[in-house]
Parts: C-alpha cells; structure tokens; sequence
C-alpha cells in the first residue's frame, strides 16, 4: 500500500503572492529553494490545483470543528490526498484551533511522514491511515472527543439519530473498545495494527465511538465529515436530553436516515451548511 | 390562489442612497433598468413602505434566530407580502444567520418564485404556502429545527406552557408526523399536499412539532412569530429541567396562557423584546 | 407614605463634562434651564453625590444581570432614593441590557412616576414598591426570570443553597402564587395590593420564587441584590445537576449559611466580586 | 518551615522595556529606587529568569481558568516560589479574570505576606500553604469553585475518570468536609491547621473536593495543574449526562488513568493544550 515515488510537498496557502514572495526571495539562493509543485503550477494551468482546494478545506474543517465545540484542545481532522491515494494530509500536532495551512504535513498511509521537518505529529495518526486502508469511499476523517458523544461511549445506550439534520451520522454507530484486544492502554490508536482494528469495527459506517476516549467520524469530502461530525455531537445532546425524560422515544427508521442524509448531503443542504460553518469560524467558505 | 398580475420585485434594502445610485447607473442604460417598484416610489409618497418594513423585519428574523440559537444551518423564516396576501417572502436557500436583504425572494402560495434568477429556494417553502392558505390570521412563519424543542417531538411528552414569557407559545402544541401520511421519506414538506396535511394539524395553534424534524410557528406579525419561537426554545429548555426533577409541576392555566400572552403581545411586551433581540444580534430596530 | 415636595430630578451620568456643557448651552439661556441639582452641586462639595453612585450602580446592575442571563428581553432593578427613602428609582420599560442611565425614572412608592414624560414605565413596578413598603432594611430589588430558577417555582422541591458562594441566597425562598388570592391573571404583579401579598409571602428572606412567572431578590445595597441574584441563578442550576444525580445530598446548614453570606457581603467578598461582574459587563465599576 | 532570609520581591512583568522604564525613571532619584532583582538581574544572565516565566505562568492560569469557567469571581491559582520552596506567589484578593502580573504577592508557607503594601490577601491562601508543607512534589495549586463538580462534593457519587483527556485528575478523588473537625463554619480554609486537616485528606491524589464549597488541584507544574482543573471541570460535566442516562458505565482502569495521564502530560499533550488554552483566553503562551 505505500507509494514508492515521492511527490513534491504541500502547495502554499496563497499561491499568488506568497509564490511571488518565495520567487524574489529565491532569486538570489537559485530555483534549487522553490519548491517542486511551485515550479510545477507555474508552468501548468493559472487554475487552482484541486490538492490546495482540498488541503484548505481541511485548515477550514479544523477551525470550524473547534467552533462548533467538537474538538478542544485535541482532535484531528485529515484529507486523503487527491493526487495520491495512498497518502493523507493533516496538521502537525497542534490544537485545531490554531491550525493553519503552513501546520500541515503528508504522510504515508502507514503514518510514515514525508517531510517532517522537525515536526511533531499527532501520536493518533494510524487511526487516519488505517481507515484509508480499509474504505476507499473515504477522503475524510475527523478524530474528535466530543463530550457529548462519551456517555453514549462508556455505556450500552445506543446512540440512534433523532432528527433529520442528524440523518448524516447513520442508522449504526458502532462502539470500539481498545481493551477488548490490546487490554490497559493510554487508549490512543498508536500503531497501524491498533487502527486495523478499530477500522473493521468501524466497517462501513460514518461514525464509531472510541470507549473511554472519542469517536471517529468519515466522509467522502472533507464537508461531509464536518457536517456528519457537528450533527453526530448535536444528536447526542438531544438524545440525552429526550432520555433524561422518557425511554419511549421515536427515532427516524433506517429509510428515513437513507433518504434524509441524501437530502443533507445534496448541494441543497451541504453547500448551505459549509458557507454557515465556515463564516461562523471566520473562515472563507471555499 | 395563484395570483395572476405580476407585481413588482422586492423593494432595494436603502431606498435613499442605492436609487439614487441605481438611478445614476441607469443614467446611462436608460430607466428601463430600474425596477418599476423604485419608479413608483420615486413618484408616490416620501415614507417607507409598508412592505419594505415588513421584508426588513424578515431579514432582523433570520439574524435574531440565528442568534438565539433556535435555527443552526437550517431553518426559514418568511412573511406575507403586504401587497398581495396570495404571496409570501423569504431568503433564497441560504442559512438565516447569513440572509442579506438582497437574498429574499418572492413565492406564490403554491411555491413558484416570482422571479427565481436562478437562486435555489428553500425545499420546504411549501410549509410556509400551505399555512398562509390555510390561516389568513397569519402573516409570518418560522420553520426550524431547535435542538430543545426535539425531545417533545420523538415522545409523547406534552410541551406545556410553564412560565408566562412563554404563554406567547399558546396552550397547544400539536406534534405532526409524516410518516402517518406520507410514509418513510426524508421528513421534508415538499410538497403543497403534505403542507396542507401539517397545516391541518396546526389547525388554529401558533407552534406544531415536526416527529424527526423540527418546529413551526406563526404570528399575526414578524414580531410575534419570533417572539413564539424564541420562547418555544426556552420553554423546552425549562420544562426538560423540570421534569428531570419532577413529574409533579403546576404548569400555567388556559386562562393564565391567554391573559398572559396578550400582556407579551401587547406593545409594553413586544416592541421591549423586539428592541432587545434586535440589538443582541446586531440588527437595527426596525 | 407618598412625598408631599417634589424633588430635583435625576442627575446626569457625567457631572463634570455634562455639567460644564448644560451650563454652556445655557449661558444664552439663563440659569433657569439648569436642574436643581446642578446648583446645588455646583454650590456645594466636589464629591460625587451619593444617590449619583446609587444610580449609575442601577445601571451598571442592569447590564451586569443582562450579562450573566439572569435577565433576558425582560426583568428590572431598582434602588432606594438615598434623598427619599420613600421614593425609588429605576429604568423606563426598557430591556435591561440595553439601560442607559438617561432611561432612569423615579416613582414614588405606590408607583407613580415623579416625571415620566412620556416614556413607559415597567408594568410590574409595584414589586419594588410594596417591597420597599414593607422592609425598611431593602434598598435594591431585583426582578427576573431566571430560566434555572423556574422549576423550583412550578414544583414543590426547595430551592436550598449548595454551596458557599451562593449563601448569599439565604436559607428559606418562599414561593409566591399569585392564583392564591387572585385567580387568574397574566400572573404580572400589577397593583400595589398584588405586591403587598408578595412582600408579606418574602417576609424577612432575600429571595422569592413566584409561581409561573419568576423571582424578586432583595437587598441592603444594589451590590448586595445583584450578588443575590446571580448566585441564585447559579444554586438553581447546581441543586439541579444534583437532583438529577440524587435525592441524597447535603446542603449548607442555616449556621454555615449566615456565616458564609457575611463573608461574602464582607468587602473581602462583594468587592471582588462587584469589579468582576462590572468588567466582564463591559461596565466601569463603581 | 518559614524562610530565614528575605529575598527580593517580584520581578517586573517586561524585563525589557519596563526596567529601563524604571532605571530612566530611577536615575533622578539614585539606583536605590530599584528592586533588588532588577540590579541582580542586570548584573546576571540575559535569559529570563526561571521565577519569572514560572509568575508570569500564573497570571496566565488566572486568565485561563477564568476563561474555561472554572472559575468565576472566587478562587485563585498559587506557585511554589523556585527561589525558594518555602515560599509562594498568587494574587492578592482579586477575581482571577482581571489578575495582571503586578498584583502578584508573595508569602511565606503560613500565609504571612512578604510585602503587601496594604493590598488584601486571599482568605482561603492556608489552603496553598498547607499543600505546598505536605506535598514536595507539589509546585502549583489551583483553588476553585466551578459548579459542575459541587454535585459531586455534596453527595457520595464518586468523581471518577470517563475519558482518557480527563486521567490527568487521578484516579482518586476524595471529599473532604470542614465540618468533620471544625464544626459550622463559613466553610473557608482560613487557617493553617484547618489546611493541614484538608491537605491529610487530599494525600497524595490530584483533586480534592470540598463539601460545599469546591475543589482543590494541584499539579508538578503551573500547567498541569491548570489542565487538571480544567478536565475535572468537563469530566464531572460527562459523568453526571451519563449517570442521567445510566447507572452501568465503565469508568477508565486504574491502569489506563496512569498511562493515559502519563501521555497528556508529555510534550506531546501538555504543550499542545497549553498553547490553545493560553490562545483562547488571549494570552501570548509562555
């Protein structure tokens, strides 16, 4: 699974500007200082590069993900690198709040850095390459410890969507307990092997809630992960709140969810909710 | 119920300073690029217009719901227009914390945009239609899905007036289900049938519950419809931490509901609590 | 009880500057346009006058209770006339975030406006009025609706203090019901007659539940009342948390509630806490 | 246990710029007008100085403590004096929102300030001193009173740890009640001897709470004990949503709390967190 051929680093955030910055400031050290996919887009096409669209929108999913409370002062978010599979892009390890573009790095599936730098990155990584692994229809992959979503992690309640909105967590949100094979851990998903694990809990559903510790959450889009992660913390506090008043409770049939997370992920719903989120985070939609 | 003149489109948000800067980009074009509503007014009276209070208060609604936390994403508002009551306003699909003056649009009863310019419209507008046709004491209509107000509408738990801000929510509140209809679906009104299905059910209430989905609720005014939804929200809030503690509560009587929600409509109630919400989210008083 | 002479109306937020400029404008005028108080002022010490500070600290409660959402759209506060303590001062209808100490009115204990020229005076004034009536030792009197403190007026639970900060509630809150002797009514405490029955219900305590409707706190200083309120708001939510957790709990024993309420109306105390709650309400202490 | 010797008092909070403040302020009334450090440090290494960063470590857990709720008008944060072990340094008696660098002062163990020049000291500093005499390992405690651990201190529910980011509060959490020893009291910790009963209850655990009234926390460091204050806040927020649903939950091991601590103390989570929690309370992380 790991790719053999290297591939120039991360694109910069402003492509313009900062690429006519880089360029004087290299003219005098050479082109030997620019990096490859600068030279690269200088020569092709004056159109944004699908990757730095992509990698943007993961800044943004960070920013907006600590906005909306679903991460604190933890949590990741990557991106499956559009120009190769086999790759992903994350933060280095700092708080989601606080990521910019230039906190970015690639790694190989199996966690392996490509440029590290001297960064630190984030010790639960694998979960990310080892969902890439095993879901193919995955591009996105938000790691969160919402505190909403832990009683329903430390307990039997299954957490079942509720409204409509919430439609884009799906019908079945397994719980994985790191116990179960590797017994008394720090709970961290440290290795690909841990991960492999988690990922074939998880099978082929957006959310998995990690015991004692969070939840993971994927999309096919990094917009979809956003979504199906705020809507997945929301759906917890409105389910807790119908439990502390009733064990009889009508949650949305498995078709309704079908039909309703369609509804929410078509342009109607997901363009509407990534323009909100973003402005609310003070981030440019794009 | 369609009407069958076409009025004119939306009054400018500042009649003042954009005619007149409309008018000096005309200068060149020709009148023929003003719309006729700008012409009509330029020869009629100095005032405001009575719609284009009424459109205004519809975009201070968006923001005021946005900022009290009863929509997120999702949810409308829209009010009849003034000039024809077979016809109603609101934003074009965009989430209400974001709706500019500039995003409303103009629907028939049934739906049909006036003049769409290739905007998306909400996909429940047919909420709003079949309530104005049903109810001609309404002139406004908020639908949203507050997260306080869903564990009413999954369980049998009446939503019951506790506390005399709220009275304005009435003694009622009727929880609609489509799936008793409709089937599974994805739990949106799309359609003028199941809008007249919920409207039946809301009969002469001002706020219905949604099973899976949401809230709707209307007013005589912009004012009162936010007013009701607002206090929806909060009364959920409250009678969920009363019954976590009690089930024996002495909730406010038919007669206190009436008395008191006359008081909270009344202008020493409503125009203080307009102001208040007004300034909290930014909006001028209007 | 009502005052026989009429006295100079309320002073101006900012003697010296205002002053300087009222004399100013009036220079062309002749010294007749200046208030009473002005000459006095002008004739007399340097030193703010007192009833000065116990205004501005009307407002300042108003915007400091806004702040910690003790109140919303609606609620009030007033203090004692330090001149006339049969008199009392407080805001026009107004929400009290938004209360500028131009808003301020005077009324004389039965509710009359000394000066109301024109503007709205709250509808439940007469609270204040009856409460200042009856406990000679209360010089502020907060009204609110505190969302947290409604279910212990709807239920029978007791709204004992928890923990120490909030001794400043004391030991008994009775709760009101207006239904009692008054059947029903839009539950607003109207007429000096209403408000008598609710101070004989306060008796001697700080605080009062009244049933569907609110609370009234009171105090020896607005300082004092504000304290009052706020940690009242905050017992409410714990005593909940708790009650969802535990019918078994130990609250403060009357002895430990005297004791920690002197030391938190002691200057070790209030001060602190009164810069805190000024400058978090974006409010100059006083 | 008191200290023999008299050291210099604070340093300034900007070595830099405010000490040549101070010498061109100082050179009209002669070098004696500078603080001891001042001239030592000038004399010394350019670095800064280790009690420096550590103070300026507390007004930044003030602010940040303040900032996460944990705090509200009461409590404060202490730091074992690395000059001198028998010492420590925190504010004197202001809420911790508003602490700046120049209200720090300084005490020896038994509370008796070194310099106050007539500023309050904290009632309740027995409880830092007490603490710092019984545990060596101890640099830092944080005193507060945040509302969702009271539910805990005033009932037999343990406070035990759902959630690896929250294994940085032990384990073990006891209750301690004034009561017990001292009888009806205020509930402060007003003296050594009532701090010394509280530090034999707190042994060697992390987090203490104290019957009505709050808690206790203490760390190696300014920031861990800042962390372990903040997590037991979220974690008594988790566990009491959980125990509204459920009484079966499975709590971390005690083996998963060490490790799990163990990882949120390392660079890789103590670093991360610190910056976000500085940056959200808008503080420049030190």
């Amino acid at each position: 699974m790991r790719p053999l051929v290297r591939q120039p680093a991360l694109p910069e955030e402003m492509p313009g500007s900062r690429r006519n910055m880089l360029r004087a400031a290299c003219a005098l050290a050479g082109a030997a200082c620019l990096p490859a996919w600068v030279t690269a887009s200088a020569q092709g096409a004056a159109e944004p590069l699908d990757e730095h669209v992509a990698f943007r929108r993961v800044v943004a999913a960070n920013r907006i993900l600590a906005n909306e409370s679903v991460v604190d002062a933890f949590g990741h978010v990557s991106v499956r690198d559009p120009r190769d599979p086999s790759r992903y892009v994350m933060s280095h390890a700092r708080s989601p709040a606080l990521v910019e573009y230039a906190d970015l790095m690639e790694f190989q599936q199996d966690g392996t850095p490509l440029d590290p730098r001297g960064r630190r990155a984030y010790g639960e990584r694998m979960i990310h390459g080892a969902v890439y692994e095993a879901r193919p229809d995955v591009n996105a992959v938000v790691h969160h410890h919402a505190y909403s979503v832990i009683p329903f992690a430390v307990s039997d309640i299954p957490l079942v969507p509720l409204t409509h909105t919430a439609a884009v967590i799906g019908s079945e949100i397994p719980v994985w307990d790191i116990a179960a094979h590797f017994g008394d851990t720090d709970t961290l998903v440290r290795t690909m092997e841990i991960g492999r694990d988690l990922a074939a809990v998880l099978a082929d559903n957006t959310c998995l809630l990690m015991r004692g510790h969070g939840a993971v959450v994927v999309g096919a889009t990094v917009q979809q992960a956003v979504l199906s992660a705020i809507y997945l913390e929301v759906n917890a506090r409105i389910l807790a709140q119908t439990l502390a008043l009733t064990d009889t409770l009508k949650a949305l049939s498995a078709v309704e969810v079908e039909l309703a997370r369609a509804t929410q992920f078509s342009p109607l719903g997901a363009e509407r909710a990534w323009e909100y989120y973003c402005r609310r985070a003070g981030v440019e939609p794009i």
